[in-house]
């Protein structure tokens, strides 16, 4: 590969020749001359190929190449605004790698399953490209953001003794002669982490067995849980608006291009900026009513609830003070009013919804047992998360923030199934 | 905490007051003075209270802190080479926010049993904190080289419908009415990724269900996968070399102290430069049999046999040409003798043996149907990875590194369940 120049770097390339291994995608003809679209993984760049630029048979089987075919091209790079991508090839040489069969998905519509059962092929196509670019920017945003904030990653792990949130919406595995389940979060064991490390995260796989079919649902979704000790549910607030703020101005700053693909509207990402607005569940409440969306005190908003709320706000909306009676036994009640717990979601705006939860952690041990207890947990299976209040406890804070739903909201797209690359679904294990 | 300093950035608060929130290390009086070793997970810094510095009863109290009391210092940063970590703090006001129940864990040996039963407290000691700082810090390593390298992190599934490489290792999964198997390798999805984004990687924890109880094994681990289309065994090896000794050289110069800690050889360390040494399998036969370790033609290495071959060098060892008979049924043959394999393992030095292994893919149709049958693989659960050679098949290759393995290594230690922060075992998924 030595002299195998990416599209990608063709800035650097221009009037010189290099070589371009790739595929075809795309082909027209005018006559004596080719304008074949190859695309190398990094980018697109239309190469022009006129007869007798190469031997005739070769230039006539270039005129007949299925899509996808495997192509190796030399020649020389030219700037071109006009060309799609702003740059074309002269070319010298072409090899045909391979000849493709004739190419399932073709350059036009297909429905979603079709698309879904295609999905190692789908991969190749412009948006999902620019989709999984923008999920990989994201990434090593939280991850920088974490890194060079002092958080230390700290894996949890996959395989637990016990559920985090109850076991009816677990993945059970065999575990030679034990009985595993698959993390739902890895919170209680960076609650352990932080004791240690002062400020930790963990970024992985999180599998919820929810017999769900909603575009915002996944059984395998990745998951950055960060947790602070002796942190505040004030901290991780402040901790969530500097990083969404940092992930979008990595994406709009690198993905640019990937947007406009997705066609994206940039302005909306572009007013995305600390601090953001923040309202009460019981404020919440109060406007649902006023739109038209009552919801009786104590239950949990659903979609369409979240959908007004983050509609009425060009930035992500804090959602506070939720009652404790449908939030996880874990968080901390409000010290002035018990009814409320320490906690608060994230929702992303223009309608797209809970991106992140997080909030203080119960550190009594009493009313920690106490919790347990009346969630009738297991109560040996908690023994270790319980050390915690037993050794040392101190206040302390985290959140959870879900990479395809964040993915999903600054794509700008409908379904979170192609935010992840190869999306596992209620009835979907393939390819 | 807006006044809170953490130890490890006590160089820029020389001569100022600050707060430090940890939790008590260690301690030791000698009458009117006390010596509290406070630990804040970035650090251990000694604080100075001398008698009258804060109230009596709290000082007869701090006097009998267990161990890993939970507790917040006030007081002037002092640089002193002869204290450990090179700073003191002169204490002007202590808060005990909980005094500890009595610590399981003592600043004493315990067996290896009981610290795993406590690895949530046991992750607070001096030594797994080195050693989950450089795992985190070769993690970081792995992702800045690849993401710099043009590789697009493209995450494989961990739900998978078939085997890898056979189903006898597999963790299987109720998938609500489908059997679902726990990834151990994501390598066939990178090579669908590889031919839509040219240089992939997927990063994630992967799953082996072997009844083996080895200091080399874990159910649970973490791996990184590259795969480079149109890439060779050639460049594949040459992308190991760089990226082991970028992994290396960002370790020695981040975490000196953690290797100190850890009390590992540096100089072995400082010697690690490419390129690296290369062997065939057959030369390897030979040093064996002339070593008293002989092993017929055609079977794989044992952990003895690779510790003889990496003992040998300073650097780590390509053993390269396996046979083909033990090797997966993706692997390209050697077109210059079938018996052979186009694939390469990495044996890190000092006997740690086999970090990386990596080569080229069959990209033959025909020839990879053949080999499916041979091995009496699912047909139907291949078919979508037998697209890949039928639309635009390119030469390709790739590898994998086990992130446990090479942190064993390069942390010098003996046991890889040290390195990952809640280790699965043949016996072990608790805490």
């Amino acid at each position: 590969m030595s002299d195998q120049v990416f599209i990608a770097n063709f800035k650097d390339h221009i009037g010189k020749e290099v070589t371009v291994k790739g595929w075809l995608y795309n082909q027209r003809s005018k006559g004596k001359i080719q304008f074949l679209q190859v695309r190398d993984g990094s980018g697109i760049v239309q190469a022009v190929l006129g007869k007798g630029d190469v031997p005739d048979d070769l230039f006539a089987r270039c005129d007949h190449l299925p899509q996808e075919s495997s192509i190796v091209v030399r020649g020389v790079v030219r700037e071109d605004k006009r060309a799609p991508g702003g740059y074309e090839m002269s070319v010298k040489h072409v090899e045909i790698v391979q000849e493709s069969q004739p190419y399932p998905i073709a350059l036009k519509e297909h429905g979603v399953d079709f698309l879904l059962e295609h999905r190692h092929l789908w991969l190749r196509s412009r948006k999902t490209h620019a989709i999984l670019r923008i999920r990989a920017r994201i990434i090593k945003a939280i991850r920088d953001f974490l890194d060079n904030d002092g958080f230390v990653l700290i894996d949890a792990p996959i395989f637990t003794p016990a559920a985090c949130e109850g076991t009816t919406t677990l993945f059970a595995v065999d575990y030679f002669d034990e009985k595993a389940y698959l993390s739902q979060s890895g919170q209680l064991y960076m609650e352990a982490a932080a004791m240690a490390f002062g400020k930790v995260y963990c970024f992985g796989p999180a599998f919820r067995a929810e017999k769900s079919k909603t575009r915002r649902h996944l059984m395998e979704f990745w998951m950055v849980e960060p947790e602070i000790a002796y942190g505040t549910l004030e901290d991780v607030m402040q901790c969530e608006e500097r990083m969404i703020c940092y992930i979008v101005a990595c994406v709009l700053k690198d993905c640019r291009k990937d947007l406009e693909v997705l066609e994206r509207d940039i302005a909306k990402l572009e007013k995305i900026k600390a601090p953001f607005p923040r309202i009460s569940y019981d404020e919440s409440l109060k406007i649902l009513a006023e739109k038209g969306n009552a919801l009786p005190w104590g239950q949990d908003f659903g979609a369409p609830h979240e959908e007004i709320l983050c509609n009425m706000h060009d930035n992500p909306l804090f959602v506070t003070r939720f009652p404790a009676a449908f939030k996880a036994f874990y968080m901390k009640p409000d010290p002035s009013d018990e009814k409320y717990v320490l906690g608060a979601d994230l929702l992303a705006p223009e309608g797209y919804g809970e991106i992140i939860g997080g909030g203080q952690r119960e550190d009594s041990l009493e009313r920690l047992e106490k919790k347990i207890a009346e969630n009738k947990l297991p109560s040996e299976a908690f023994s270790w998360y319980l050390d915690l209040r037993r050794y040392g406890s101190v206040p302390h804070a985290g959140f959870g923030i879900g990479v395809e739903r964040t993915t999903t909201w600054i794509c700008g797209i409908h379904h979170i199934r192609e935010t992840i690359p190869f999306p596992r679904m209620l009835e979907r294990i393939y390819p």
